[in-house]
């Protein structure tokens, strides 16, 4: 098969995808998902948050598992909501930092504790620390709309990015984090960001909880976006997000991509038995429609 | 709210929604459906087909369904796989009856008992009876892809509808029967289509199998298709597809396109009610997903 161009997925499974989990998985389940994700493809993984256990008690093991991971078989990065979380990415010896800037006030308040502007402060701090010592990615949560307040208007979009990049990332995630955007959202956003930092790698983060991750997937492709966030059967939700569901499953997209001569670098049949696996482990259904009905087309009949 | 242009939904919850269902919806519940889809906003429906009751027991009834139906508050289309089906519809007194051609041998075969060919010659003399009759729609079904024989190459597409248009039907559907499409078939099977018949509407029939079906319906309103078949709660399979799984679900489409400023006609609230019912008439959980997330954006809070 040749493809006319790549794409990347980065698995964030063992992070979005279990944090709001009942079940918690203990450090070998993680471990053996990270190595099932990296089988199927994973080149480069969230493996976790460093958050407050209390809050997020799915991530308690944050230290332990950077400890345990395959070093040199991806690159990991650790989700940083503040300073000490940052502090604590870096001495876990990850290769990136993905930290945290809310969109909306009322989102900020309930998942990071603080306001916008204490976050895009918070940034500044971290990001320029960073410098030299870890790779970093800034995301922008509820970029597409907020549980709370709604639209998320486009200026307040730019305001806040433009007053957070004053400071640079190495790339900026879009996150949809309740699943509130449509193609045409996905459109003008990415087309805002790039208009203005037209060398500013973006990544989107999608869930699919109205049916328009794929959708938007494919307008972010359109829009010049070669990098996503996905989980193995399309596992996720947010502890302060209600009604949140899942990411855009990874073995659904990467389908969706491979078939659109867009090559992602994972072996679909791995990743929808990876997603099985993580399935059997949690112990419920999960959204994931490839690992149900199979890749099309089917194998080759030999009856 | 300003839309910037119209699209049309056609209802096809009460026939390929529920023909694949293990419950038989009793003659009451079957035009309740209609009646709640009617006040959500549908303005066309397939209500059911005109085959086999043996073959598929759920549309046993489709005389006594016709007959029963509220004349006028909306176009109502039956489904024909062969002549006795095509009287069938005409005597029940229908508005329009969708014709279907199956575009894979294998597929035609288990499913319309007939090859392709034949399927051809029966739709010209089908067409050719119902003019000044009854309105006709021709259904391509397969246009994506076969579960039997995969993928359905372009050039055989364009043959066999060249061959099928030498009798026009006021409206051509591709169906992806199984979900096998990603949006760029949609982009180039329409093209194609619309590039060789520039006056005949397309209407898009699909399948959210793979998690790709949304994905393809915004594919499609981009390639200029104003016409898509979708189900209420996402419900659908069918019969003689292995593993085929829902239609895109009305409510979830809608409040996609109402949010790209498309309008469509649909309340999306008394949509996402009337998936509901229809869920609780099933007695399983149906796809679709805004009727679980709720619409963005929330109600106004009040609290």
């Amino acid at each position: 098969m040749k493809y006319d161009f790549d794409a990347e997925i980065v698995e964030v499974s063992p992070r979005d995808g279990i944090q709001n989990e009942k079940t918690i998985l203990g450090l070998d389940a993680k471990l053996s998902l990270i190595d099932r994700a990296i089988a199927a493809g994973a080149r480069r993984i969230e493996v976790t948050s460093f958050v407050n256990p209390k809050r997020v008690p799915q991530m308690a093991d944050a230290e332990s598992l950077a400890a345990a991971l395959p070093r040199g078989a991806a690159r990991y990065i650790g989700l940083a909501l503040n300073r000490r979380g940052f502090d604590r990415v870096l001495a876990a010896g990850l290769d990136e930092v993905n930290f945290a800037v809310v969109l909306s006030e009322t989102f900020s308040a309930r998942n990071q504790g603080m306001t916008t502007d204490q976050g895009i402060a918070l940034w500044h701090e971290v990001g320029r620390a960073a410098e030299g010592r870890i790779g970093t990615g800034l995301t922008l949560a509820a970029a597409f709309g907020c549980p709370f307040e709604g639209d998320m208007p486009l200026e307040r979009m730019m305001d806040v990015l433009t007053r957070a990049l004053d400071v640079m990332p190495a790339e900026l995630t879009l996150a949809d984090t309740i699943g509130a955007a449509v193609p045409v959202d996905i459109t003008r956003r990415v087309a805002a960001v790039r208009d203005r930092w037209p060398d500013l790698p973006i990544r989107l983060h999608l869930h699919n909880t109205r049916n328009t991750g794929f959708a938007n997937a494919w307008a972010g492709i359109q829009a010049g976006v070669r990098s996503f966030d996905a989980s193995l059967g399309g596992v996720g939700g947010c502890p302060f997000a209600p009604r949140a569901t899942g990411n855009i499953a990874t073995e659904d997209l990467a389908w969706m991509l491979h078939r659109s001569r867009i090559d992602t670098g994972w072996n679909v049949d791995l990743a929808c038995a990876a997603a099985s696996w993580l399935e059997t482990q949690l112990g419920h259904e999960i959204p994931g429609m490839l690992m149900k009905a199979g890749a099309f087309p089917p194998a080759p009949r030999t009856t």
